[in-house]
């Protein structure tokens, strides 16, 4: 019998537990994976700052590249593509599996579906333990959708794949079109970096990144902002810089930074007919004010995205394929850590605030 | 020369002057219509007491039918279906003209394109006076969209044509398709039942009028609802009925009354991947609050929506045409006057608060 070790986490302030278990025999469409790579997500940071609750003990990470160690039975051995899956490959896969015969599956929202499970953020006991990224193994369900890793792409780039790059994926398939529009991204962490280079390879006419970090902004200028505004202390320059726009404002606002202000300010910029897309709120905030009449008379549309479906995972997949180089998105993984250090990796990340800490997983 | 007269709006609180003016002569794409019917909507009245600010004086009414007195030139001759148009034609028309040659228009949103002018909301001055559906007279600016009024189809019910029924007919196109799903609407005004039966009629499982006056719940049950709730008492009904649908919410909530309590009740009611569509606001209200997490968890959508476009308009008279007589939309103008009596028709609708009320014009 194989066993692997894991990091557990109990509570909010309280050290990691690193311990070994037995990794059961695989059942019916499951399969066995190496963990190689494991990105530490902000939701991660949540959890482990108390902003966020899951169930505990758990095995954290969700961002995670590993290799094929063991199909199970009548596991249908192809990946989303239908590219054939062999033990040694490298995969990464969708942060849940669900049910595909339900209702949510059936309209565009598995991540929403019936018999939802999420790696990285589950109960870990019983035989039931390596369903995340911080360990040496992680068993994936039947159901769980997969893509190969392209040969030449970092394993600390491919981690971030089915998580943040998926997410804004989404988020740029409900903004709908992007070409020839004008882009306001509120929060220039690795979602806004990552939705910067996407608008801009998908077309847009103008690219803005804003937070209030003026590191951040200028990494976002790497990424593909062609301007970027504090919105601490810029609130007129993007007011005065709305009035040159054909519309008179912004076409699309994403919110990658889940800050009150953030939307609100992304809303008023907002031109008649504009979207906002919601996704970084993903923990407590304080409620919006939200002026109804103005919703109306400009026609604004308001959209929350939460995880990502299938054809989000894929064109994120197309998307890293045929950008990761264009841009630095290796260096936005700022520091890597081993999987024995994950509790000096996820300090690091809470004190420094990089884009992303990477854990190395299988070197030692 | 001919000499019309008019009802004019003047401030809130004054009582409307009547008038008599000379009609000027048609430029290039004009129609003259002689007005026949005119319905008081919710903005007149809101107008009328003051809580919208327009122009003034101003020709009120934009629910309008007349007939057509003269083609100007180089008038296409056609309306939007490609009938030819006559003198002696009933016609309705969009409340709005606007330049089709500009981004708006090109872009399905010809209700804010350049060169906007709203039939009934226009300062009356110099030879611009007979723009409104309180008067003998419209004329109808170059780039008005035209539809012929189907025989036999009352006057009553085709005046509210080119503003309620038009607008709502724009709420469903932005909910997307209703077949099958669960409808919440909020606000049984004319708005609110014209949605029910248009969603009834759209193939909707479960159609829930809510207002807080009894009276209008009974009417809505008129109107193709399969179920009414009163807000103001049944917070704890629907929210038990939402157990038994299948998703354990609304899939769509239309929201026609412009009350902050039915629309952040409308949002916490619905189902995960649900829409709101927000109509109803048209003046000022205090801030919805809303909490942006549950938006991004929830995956929900909201929409604002202010007037329609060409596609609503038509579709609102296919819908006309084909269920006018399925459900009482004559009955629904509870109460005529004719135009002379315009002062006596706003007080009654403000005190007694009928779905519509009706002035006949012409007649005396």
């Amino acid at each position: 019998m194989r066993r692997g070790r894991v990091v557990l986490f109990e509570a909010a302030g309280k050290d990691f537990r690193q311990e070994t278990f037995e990794v059961r025999s695989l059942q019916r469409g499951e399969l066995l994976v190496k963990n190689r790579y494991t990105t530490i997500c902000g939701s991660d940071l949540h959890t482990f700052c108390g902003v966020r609750k899951e169930l505990s003990p758990t095995v954290l990470g969700h961002e995670i590249v590993g290799e094929i160690l063991e199909l199970g039975p009548e596991h249908p051995g192809v990946d989303m593509r239908g590219n054939p899956l062999a033990v040694g490959d490298l995969i990464t896969w969708t942060i849940f599996s669900s049910e595909p015969d339900s209702w949510y599956a059936h309209n565009g929202m598995p991540q929403k579906a019936d018999k939802l499970f999420k790696y990285g953020h589950a109960l870990a006991a019983g035989a039931e333990i390596f369903h995340g990224g911080m360990g040496q193994y992680c068993m994936l369900r039947e159901h769980t959708t997969v893509l190969k890793i392209p040969a030449g792409m970092p394993l600390a780039v491919a981690a971030t794949l089915n998580c943040s790059t998926a997410t804004v994926a989404g988020a740029l398939r409900v903004a709908g079109d992007i070409r020839g529009k004008n882009i306001l991204i509120t929060g220039m962490g690795h979602l806004g970096i990552t939705c910067a280079a996407m608008c801009k390879s998908a077309g847009a006419a103008l690219v803005i990144g804003a937070d209030i970090t003026p590191g951040r902004l200028a990494t976002a200028l790497q990424f593909g902002a062609d301007k970027v505004i504090n919105l601490k202390e810029d609130a007129a320059v993007i007011a005065a810089l709305l009035q040159d726009f054909p519309r008179k404002g912004i076409d699309v606002v994403f919110d990658m930074s889940g800050s009150p202000d953030a939307m609100e300010l992304g809303l008023s910029y907002l031109a008649t007919g504009g979207i906002a897309v919601w996704i970084g709120a993903v923990f407590s905030t304080r409620p919006l004010q939200i002026n109804p009449e103005s919703v109306i008379r400009r026609l604004i549309t308001i959209k929350g995205l939460h995880n990502y479906n299938f054809e989000d995972f894929n064109s994120a997949m197309t998307f890293l394929e045929n950008n990761w180089q264009q841009y630095p998105f290796e260096q936005a993984i700022e520091k890597e850590f081993e999987l024995h250090e994950a509790q000096q990796a996820f300090e690091y990340a809470v004190q420094e605030k990089p884009l992303r800490v990477g854990l190395r997983i299988g070197h030692e």
